[in-house]
């Protein structure tokens, strides 16, 4: 193989799929990132078997080939290239040279042919939203996913469409995020599980400014067989793929856990909320459990904390509706769900001091609940 | 005690004065940031004994007293205050209540009298230079200092002074920095070692970017009594004092060590230099002591490193003059001399392949020394 790219290509290609690279893996070759130029095209390929980023770069192929190189060595080596043309060459042996001006290094590489191919997903009925939209709908939902691999669903989150609505649904056993969002085309019906390794990688490699679309395919299990063949799903976006394969099983159905009655509304200033939440962390240590308790009155929230460390006692001014309520949170539940609202002011929904908490828009574009702690 | 400060003022002193807490210590009171507010002015302090440092804030005393405050959880505390007006008051049990606006914080302290105090350095004959100029000396030299605690004095950097001349030395046993530095004013005559640690510190303290000076004071003791009597140092700039216990014992003589003649003249760019010795580091793992290999003909410097991981081979343009040479050397401590070296083109001297290389530039404000090693 010899090709010839440029310094810049080069390193953003490496950077896109270096993502995709297993820390830790039994199998060798997924250290390596492939070099495919046995085609038309210069594919660069990392895969960890469950997700798997390939990217295209431009360049010039002057000899047809393949070469797997360790992809945290080979990164490091691009990374202190000089501004110019690269050329990667190897031998019989994948001995591979790499000249970039005055620089000649040489490492060795592994053939390319060992290296697992990414699954394959039929590129018809794209689910199309913007890289912008589909990073942040990603942020505002996945810190309430489960770490708990034993319930794997939780691990994911429920990517549902119908029609030009996109449901983006994480849940953890203590509260629940719930985001919508009208996509500019209609999409074909789905209702999958992706999980939250996924999702965090994806939403690193997009980008958050632009607004080219993320085409998403997923590939066609009939029902009956979902228990047994693996699900795929594919995002496309620039000249970038990235294959992963979905959780096994359908999602929990939120909608019964949904309660729209309420005995106590608050409007708050959601800044004011959260630096107050947030100050209130000062006193919790790690592994520590320290509920903040809301006392909610009229016109008035009082919010408090104390432990080991000391206390604090802060009140807001607020506009209430109904009752008071004295219900008590773990702090860092409502910061999350705070930090992922960009309204200035929020509505927060109490039942009583034993049911969660409900902060949702009036549009509906939100809905995070939260279970209360006993204080 | 009773002080209202604003919070901008408290945050700047906490942050300044925690950088001589302790990470570890046996003297729990030593955690703790002392608020001295028992004369006129506002002082913080804190010390690990060896290296204090002690502040003066704006603020009014509405009630005298000393309160000891966990330095950790203070610092976290005043970052997430509002910026407001801060009131800090204590009762008898060293309670203490932090109020800010609707906030209102509490936690314990300590009686600040078991505090040490900080060592007196009297306040004459300073040396005087910039905050600017201090920085970039200690910068320029303190990586080569000696992590080898056995032989303490090479941990340190010998500070001499002869009227308006500051020379700086640092050496670890394979190489030598020296810098220059004409100051405004002539100084007092002194030649004193300090601590790694303690440049460290205050360079992270002091600005980068401002002209106005600092003023260092050192104890005087005299020459029989070096021993046993510890000689201590004070920076003082701005409304700090940073107060440090001088390593004890004299430098070493560094004139001997430096040979004028030499056999080979390269001239040569910086920044194509440092960036071929930085990529050859590609292949140095960790612990393992490849060297680079400099191969010095006419015109032209090759360099070259190669390990299990690989190997680099690379031509410099230089200017040579005298004897052709092939020497080697651990990279990093080249990476380190020319990092410390603004100028756009340096000049090295080589004696023979087993004699240490000298980078200096014509007018002596800097010599860097390395020893070369076998390859």
């Amino acid at each position: 193989m010899k090709i010839v790219v440029s310094k810049s290509e080069l390193q953003k290609g490496v950077s896109t799929v270096s993502k995709a690279v297993p820390v830790r893996t039994t199998i060798p070759i997924l250290e390596c990132i492939k070099i495919d130029a046995s085609e038309k095209e210069i594919k660069l390929i990392a895969t960890d078997t469950q997700f798997g980023i390939e990217t295209v770069i431009d360049g010039t192929i002057e000899e047809r080939g393949i070469i797997a190189l360790n992809a945290r060595f080979f990164e490091s080596v691009v990374n202190k290239l000089k501004d110019s043309d690269v050329t990667i060459e190897t031998d019989e042996r994948y001995g591979t040279t790499i000249t970039c001006d005055n620089i000649k290094l040489q490492m060795n590489g592994q053939s390319g042919e060992e290296f697992t191919p990414l699954p394959i997903v039929p590129k018809k009925n794209p689910i199309e939203i913007s890289q912008m939209s589909l990073g942040k709908i990603i942020r505002q939902t996945i810190f309430s996913i489960s770490d708990n691999e034993e319930r794997k669903i939780m691990t994911g989150e429920q990517f549902k469409t119908e029609d030009d609505l996109l449901t983006v649904v994480s849940l953890d056993g203590h509260r629940i995020s719930i985001r919508k969002l009208r996509l500019a085309d209609p999409a074909p019906e789905n209702d999958v599980v992706i999980s939250g390794k996924t999702l965090k990688e994806i939403s690193k490699i997009i980008s958050d400014k632009t607004d080219e679309k993320v085409k998403i395919y997923i590939t066609d299990v009939p029902e009956e067989k979902k228990n047994e063949m693996t699900q795929y799903i594919s995002f496309d976006f620039d000249k970038t793929t990235v294959v992963a394969t979905l959780l096994p099983g359908n999602f929990f159905g939120v909608e019964h856990m949904i309660v729209d009655e309420y005995a106590t509304k608050v409007k708050v200033d959601k800044k004011s909320l959260l630096d107050c939440i947030d100050r209130s962390t000062l006193f919790v240590k790690e592994g520590d459990k320290k509920p903040i308790i809301m006392n909610i009155t009229d016109g008035n929230m009082e919010l408090m904390i104390s432990s080991m460390l000391g206390s604090m006692d802060e009140n807001l001014m607020i506009e209430k509706e109904g009752e008071d309520v004295k219900i008590a949170f773990n702090p860092k539940f409502f910061i999350d769900a705070l930090r992922a609202i960009d309204d200035d002011t929020v509505n927060l929904y109490f039942i009583n001091s034993k049911s969660p908490c409900s902060i949702k828009d009036d549009t509906g574009t939100y809905l995070y609940m939260i279970l209360p702690v006993n204080f």
